[in-house]
């Protein structure tokens, strides 16, 4: 926390910091092997992405960083496990304008990773939408409440995540997580300009070729015949969408989406 | 904080808390007047609304609420203050998606109302929209980043404050204050389904008469003649939008902006 170990239960946040009281922040979620995080560097240019949009100063150059999030693996015992580095403003008086200056907070804290889970149940959520006309849509800020609006719905239907649409109709990403979709025997996935965090392990599908950007409508989410959800933890197949069974019986783009492991073969 | 007085130093936000880690929460900005909140039914029941939205429970009734309102501005030994009323979901593990039960955080803070200022200058915002196809624009989330994005903006430009358009180019608010616009002679305000928060006093206002809930169109707010901004705190007439003069020279609808004080008058 800001530079020292301290327990959970003693790690204390001011009550004034922009964090809590404006969501005024940034996180990564960051996936550990070994003791060390993975994706660092990517992990790390995205959070100065969002920190230069927001004019939030990075308290510690990123060799520090690194080392910060070894040490608390090692700290806690842990090899593999679910890193989160949270970047906030920082304590300030009332007011929505930033001070000119403050001291921001930064917290490093680790966990096991998610357990393995079956193939997804999903739909498409109706109570929100993402606003891709909004710079926030691409830096992972702590705004997350339409990301829990669409979970919520999902777990009230029975279902394990959502789909979000951006305010025109096409789809932007689950409430956590990137989609990639079959359309035609194409493996898709939603462009940053309509709405989709550009996710670590999204970028590493790209970048490899197994999966190429394109938008896709409702009507084209209607249509793909398979789907898998993707971040930088893992990434599990779509079992159905609304209620339509999707394919199951395809195989990973296998060593084409490097170093993420799949959580219904973790199993 | 949740049912005890601490001194501002030694109050804990615990670092797992949801509205730290992913802005899961809601607020109220109250004015205190003689020692006790003013309008505080309307607060509390536009907090009853943000906290049935995010399935939050508040774990006070609404007398104990009014009466630690009280006992804060007492404590503090004061009178006129803002007051503000924080819910979060409360600490929880990792993850989107709610825990069945938690504790949520509820803290009350005071301090000093904003001080006087003169007519405020007013930009467009051209950084981000309002997403009045999410149901968070109707309440007073944590989630304040594309208002701090607008304020930010502004001071940028030299200017005091910013209109946010939603998506489909309406003007929605400012980034902390409701907007009333003269045109062709009658006050204007947008509507709760445009992206406005359904502010309290905006609320006073329409009851009383003094403005007409309107759509208003970016070309709207060029023509408009007169504005001002109105939140709990304070009112402020508007100076100049993106550098265009407006008239300074009209009285106040008086008492049809009950106990709503004028900052530009306070000085």
């Amino acid at each position: 926390l800001s530079g020292t170990f301290v327990e959970v239960a003693r790690a204390r946040i001011d009550p004034s910091d922009r964090g809590f009281t404006l969501g005024d922040g940034i996180f990564e979620t960051i996936r550990a092997e070994a003791g060390a995080p993975a994706h660092a560097g990517r992990h790390l240019a995205r959070l100065h992405q969002g920190a230069t949009l927001l004019g939030i100063d990075i308290p510690f150059d990123d060799q520090t960083l690194h080392e910060a999030m070894c040490a608390v693996l090692a700290q806690n015992a842990l090899a593999s496990a679910a890193l989160r580095l949270t970047l906030t403003r920082g304590p300030a008086a009332r007011g929505v304008l930033p001070p000119t200056t403050t001291q921001p907070t930064i917290l490093i804290s680790a966990g096991p990773l998610p357990p393995a889970a079956p193939p997804a149940r999903v739909i498409v959520c109706r109570r929100t939408r993402r606003n891709e006309l909004s710079p926030l849509a691409a830096i992972k800020s702590l705004n997350y409440l339409d990301g829990i609006l669409a979970r919520m719905e999902a777990a009230a239907a029975g279902a394990d995540d959502a789909l979000l649409l951006n305010t025109r109709g096409n789809v932007a990403e689950a409430a956590a997580a990137n989609i990639v979709l079959r359309v035609d025997g194409n493996w898709i996935t939603p462009p940053v300009h309509d709405g989709a965090l550009p996710g670590i392990a999204r970028a590493l599908l790209l970048e490899s070729g197994a999966a190429t950007e394109l938008s896709a409508s409702l009507a084209t989410v209607q249509r793909c015949d398979a789907a898998y959800l993707v971040n930088a933890l893992s990434t599990r197949k779509v079992a159905a969408i609304d209620g339509r069974d999707l394919d199951l019986g395809w195989a990973w783009p296998g060593d084409k989406i490097p170093r993420i492991e799949t959580a219904d073969e973790r199993g």
